[in-house]
């Protein structure tokens, strides 16, 4: 935990918190928060700042907060990026956020499996601490916005284009010769196939809607690390 | 699995390859092997090149095996990077290794606990297979070579100086303006701290040595994260 976000139930006057639960225990446990300690904190949504812990029960902190700092810039990059496996999908869901990235969308493509739609993780109650998590490392406090679109056909006949809307589109391509590089710090919309690829089908869609591929090199990596190298190269 | 790695011992034949245990189980399990089917191979720090499923047994398959082309070019960074947690040491190498680098030097800093270095993980025996397990993943064919430094004086001192030879020198640095993009496709020495970053003391012998800080943007990244990114900007 690198900042601690304070929700609005956490306040019991303007400028106080009372912080129970696990952030209570990794603040404990793990960070060590004595009486006079100031850490880094920030309000789910909203402004970032100090918290000044002004007294340690067995089950609480008391915090002093002042927020008066925005919150880091959002990346330029929306991510388009087929559904994964539940344990795929929190570490997506980890690397965006944590690299700035605030709309991310979810799409079905012919090499997902049906019941990755069926996860349990794929529900907001389910993955909300996983975003928080994701703040308190990055020090954000801005949630990303996730959307989900399990028909391919949908995605590619409007969903997509709304989407990107006024970004350039790119994928991860092995076989092309364009760098990623070139769209740093550019409104991107990178789009992310499945583990075991896009069909010839899919990347010729794509194509038709003006996506360029881009290359990681002649090596093969699990999603999330593409993914993160491909987040590198642009943000 | 998307290269079969194949050792000298699996072969029985100049050309035959009789393959068993954990290999055997993921081609059968996994990837499905009927006779005559033809898949990636490579020869462990050898030539690449396919595998033709001659036989399949109750606990072995044969293949008949062509290898005729290179390993892909090497990666020219260089990575020294702070001893890690045993998990985060097992990504690190799982990152590098597929992302094509081929010099990795582990070593000691003031924030990284001593109890890291008596881990069972980084003995060879320990984590070979998981190099092989990333080799499989990218396609390469070649290892890594992995050294080891546990003390951060003698890192500074005739250490880092043989190992960074003939390369920049930089390290991911909150502070910096630099991008590591400005290094893509040179010769490079990534220098990556430990988990709660590198003191000031260790910063200020590193510039002295010539190391230039760069920037991943002013959000804070998992250890592994922040590799795989910086790694994206320079391979």
């Amino acid at each position: 935990m690198n900042r601690l976000i304070l929700e609005e139930k956490d306040f019991i006057l303007p400028e106080r918190c009372l912080i129970t639960g696990r952030r209570f225990r990794q603040l404990v446990d793990v960070i060590k928060c004595p009486v006079g300690k100031i850490c880094k904190a920030g309000l789910l949504n909203g402004k970032r700042g100090t918290a000044e812990v002004i007294e340690v029960n067995d089950d609480s902190i008391l915090f002093d907060v002042k927020l008066n700092e925005e919150p880091p810039e959002p990346s330029k990059v929306r991510l388009a990026i087929a559904m994964q496996r539940p344990q795929t999908f929190s570490k997506v869901l980890h690397i965006a956020t944590t690299m700035g990235v605030k709309e991310i969308l979810f799409f079905h493509s012919f090499k997902v499996e049906k019941s990755y739609w069926q996860s349990p993780r794929i529900q907001f109650e389910k993955y909300r601490d996983d975003l928080i998590e994701a703040l308190e490392q990055s020090g954000d406090t801005v949630f990303p916005e996730i959307k989900f679109c399990s028909k391919f056909k949908e995605f590619t006949e409007g969903v997509l284009q709304e989407f990107s809307s006024g970004t350039q589109m790119i994928f991860g391509d092995p076989g092309a010769s364009g760098d990623a590089h070139e769209f740093n710090n550019q409104p991107v919309t990178l789009l992310v196939g499945p583990e075991g690829g896009f069909t010839d089908y899919e990347t010729s869609k794509l194509r038709e809607l003006g996506a360029q591929g881009v290359t990681l090199g002649n090596r093969i990596l699990r999603t999330e690390y593409a993914l993160c190298a491909l987040l590198g190269k642009l943000v």
